[in-house]
């Protein structure tokens, strides 16, 4: 076999380019003089968009901006609303958020319709929903496998895969609980960056600003939802992956606990087998807590354990609703990665909103260890695989490296190579590092920690570099969520600025003005039902505070 | 520093053992004249030394032969025994047993009465019991540490080691419950090999025959509790060193799914930091499976995640009493280790007294991956560390290597080196054999597999080799426990003699005559409660068929 030339990877991708668009019926398309204008460099806000096109009819653009989940299910299974209008409301949505930030690598609306149809007769016929997701629309990362439906994941060496034979376990899961899928959401070349950015499908654009990131690896749900393409989206993290989509485009998350979702069955960026104590994790990205709440305990309550020998058998608790008043521990940050003024403030603003109404504040400094090491020792992990097989996927096609993995692992490392004896020494410190975060929730009685997702709120393309503040959760194996609050203002946001701080990447406070803010909440491993509560307490205090 | 001389190493293990033997008192020493009968090469079973030994009294030999820790602790919180006589009676028989079967490493009967005392008192004075143990004596293996004890662990090197300046967060947390703690025991150099031999401690014998291994690597603790000498036990367990020395020696044990029950503090063979998928779990070994409930929700109801950061936080579940009639699946054994004719007819009449009872078998026979070849896998993560750490240990001190360690590795491995690379192919290996199980269980709808826990009943000194059926349940993490059942009888077992078997270690009908026989349980990972259960249904059912 001859390695195809460098023609040969355009011509491909451009081919999967042009399929994808043609999904889109013509009446779904947006004016080309307003597609002339979207590119990386405007500054100016999509979200309008949608509801601005007169794609959507009135009805369809209450269905898609003034409803959780939760909310539409509810609506369904009380036939003031039908799957199939729903899920034609998202279908037509997630084309125009496709057209206006390239967030979708399939797209496949008439399958989903069809779907739809048979949600809305089996509660015709049946007199009761197919399942807690009743004739619901979900948006999925593009690495899960979709029967029938191609999993490229950003690799143009993966085009000349055919279509997945079988579901993610999950996705079987969803589909028992009335779940509709109707389209599959982009993702950054090897999925260890940060920018949502492949040879394949381009790069997803932040709907709020188009000269910022989406973030990443989930950038594609990130954008899908914050222009209300999607109510709920499918992610994977295992540095940050679900929650810095989240921060970057003012959406919710929640990373849950490894082996409690099953993550069978999904096509991986990289080699199998890995070593690595770090597990990548699902969970899901949308708008409220309590669509998190109902869709774990939906997964988590169909014996996930029968499906994925990786699940552990602990079934979702039903927990009384938080305690008052928790008692939140504080990360204010990290000397090799300073908090930008917004950040500052956000979190600021949240303590006091916080203590407002009763709760505990507790600064963790100097009890936790630093962040930036932790981040530097995450990334080790990440390194272990001596054949490199991510470089051979995309040295397979040709394809050149997207811009943004230039910063994607600490400077630390390189050169790093791994062995096996270092990785004994990687373990121990990691365990240091397990029994030191241990000790200050338990030393502290912390409830939570309330802490930045990222030095920064949403970048420009190609600076994000190591997400530091997200790994954290993963290398301990906490569970975390994000909330947004609040948007970057250069007036308020001055008192917060550090003359002496070495930001990084520089804070530019023009270039982000009006991006969202958020906070990260993380929570005690297995505990992830606490965290929901907690999570909707937090919320609704951000909510009374905004 | 300079290597000791091999005087050495001699010159302090002799030290040892005479401090060890010093802690008996002259009135608990056996008269010269059996001491001298004591050789490894002897085949009388001593298990009733003790009770004719004239060092107990009646009220002693009921206390220690007729009771488990349940009806024990019963009778302490109903104060018609108080934990002093108790104590003092498990001293006595231990100090017996020691001199019989060289099972203890350290002794220390007089902090073990003034802690029974203070039981005692505080039962008097708070109307109480100090815990769910409430002054139980227990035994415990020399890894665990205890304050104020040595834990050499069989490493003459470890000898120069101050005693343990902390608790095992185990230990704190039975003390914690009103355990009282009188004796560590002994194990194997390295503790990875199944003959409980060091050149400290010397050799422990097997009480039913001192010509038979009594299993390791917690094969002190085994000795001990079949003279009766404890009534519970803690034994640690990575590739069976809590089943092997119950099924040589006659007794029960139980091996939970690791990360419920805290590892943390203990004195570790090896290096630190393993990159292992094999987690070392602690379980019980004992008289009664209603002990290792008793042990298990002690322990789990303690909140043990608070004291040791690799504890899932998953509280022990109350369930119901197994559902009957339940179906078990069967393993019958595998080509490269076929079963002894003991051992068959052991699990042909399990069998058959589970089905006349109403319970299902459903053979296993070419559903699951071969036993032997997942030993060989599971015994290449045990050979990880590139630093050979035991090896450095053992040399340390110039003491020579014991001779059981000569087969304590499949063949296979001779001359195999790990890497980083082949570590991912192991892990690939590893998740198919998971997998391959974990059908096995949902398909055939099984709730436990019976099986064998070795291929023989104790074999002579030095000949156990692999413990291919043991170090399974570590490699795929499912909770197992040993029940005894039956004897080798050469008459009976003759019929299952297979003339075409090659027997390794070679049957020896005449050498292990009357030795207990055993079987096997495992359960479903996180599902230790549902094992417990089920297990009480097989230790009632072979009770009957006894």
């Amino acid at each position: 076999m001859t390695a195809p030339s460098q023609q040969d990877w355009q011509t491909l991708a451009l081919k999967k380019r042009s399929t994808l668009s043609s999904q889109i019926p013509p009446e779904w398309l947006l004016p080309t003089t307003l597609l002339s204008t979207l590119t990386p460099t405007s500054t100016k806000s999509l979200l309008s968009v949608p509801s601005t096109s007169g794609i959507l009819t009135a009805r369809e653009i209450d269905l898609t901006e003034n409803h959780d989940a939760t909310s539409l299910v509810a609506m369904m299974l009380k036939k003031v609303a039908t799957s199939y209008e729903v899920t034609l409301a998202f279908c037509k949505r997630a084309a125009i958020a496709q057209q206006c930030v390239a967030c979708l690598t399939e797209f496949f609306p008439t399958e989903a319709l069809t779907r739809a149809k048979e949600c809305d007769e089996y509660l015709e016929r049946e007199g009761m929903g197919m399942g807690e997701l009743h004739g619901l629309p979900i948006s999925v990362k593009d690495s899960f496998n979709i029967k029938g439906i191609q999993s490229t994941i950003g690799y143009v060496s993966f085009l000349s895969h055919p279509p997945a034979s079988s579901n993610s376990v999950l996705i079987d899961i969803l589909l028992a609980a009335g779940a509709v899928f109707y389209c599959k959401t982009s993702l950054p070349q090897t999925m260890m960056t940060t920018d949502s950015h492949n040879n394949i499908f381009g790069r997803t654009l932040n709907p709020h600003n188009p000269s910022l990131t989406a973030g990443g690896s989930t950038g594609g749900e990130g954008a899908l939802l914050a222009m209300r393409g999607s109510v709920l989206g499918l992610a994977t993290d295992v540095a940050g992956s679900n929650r810095i989509p989240a921060l970057c485009c003012g959406i919710k998350s929640f990373k849950p606990t490894s082996r409690r979702v099953p993550f069978k069955g999904k096509t991986p960026p990289g080699r199998l087998g890995s070593p690595t104590s770090i597990l990548p994790v699902i969970g899901p990205q949308g708008r409220s807590v309590r669509d998190f709440e109902m869709w774990m305990k939906t997964v988590m309550t169909s014996e996930p354990w029968r499906y994925d020998e990786g699940v552990l058998d602990v079934p979702w608790r039903v927990v009384e609703p938080a305690q008052r008043p928790l008692k939140f521990g504080l990360v204010r940050g990290c000397a090799k990665r300073p908090l930008h003024p917004t950040v500052k403030r956000v979190l600021h603003t949240t303590c006091k909103a916080l203590e407002k109404e009763g709760h505990q504040i507790v600064p963790l400094d100097g009890k936790i260890p630093d962040i930036w090491d932790c981040a530097v020792l995450a990334f080790k992990y990440f390194l272990l695989d001596p054949k490199k097989t991510p470089v051979q996927h995309v040295l397979a096609s040709g394809e050149p490296w997207i811009p943004s993995m230039a910063k994607s692992f600490p400077e630390e490392l390189k050169g790093w190579e791994a062995s096996l004896d270092g990785l004994w020494d990687m373990n121990v410190e990691r365990a240091r590092v397990l029994s030191a975060w241990h000790d200050a929730f338990v030393e502290n009685d912390l409830n939570a920690v309330i802490m930045p997702g990222y030095q920064s709120i949403a970048v420009p393309h190609d600076t994000y570099g190591v997400p530091a503040y997200t790994v954290l959760q993963n290398l301990i194996d906490y569970p975390a969520g994000i909330l947004p609050f609040l948007n970057a203002n250069q007036e308020l946001d001055t008192p917060y600025v550090d003359k002496d701080a070495a930001y990084e990447p520089p804070y530019t406070p023009k270039a982000v003005e009006g991006a969202p803010g958020a906070v990260q909440i993380m929570g005690r491993p297995m505990k992830d039902e606490e965290l929901v509560e907690i999570m909707k307490v937090v919320e609704s205090v951000l909510e009374r505070a905004t």
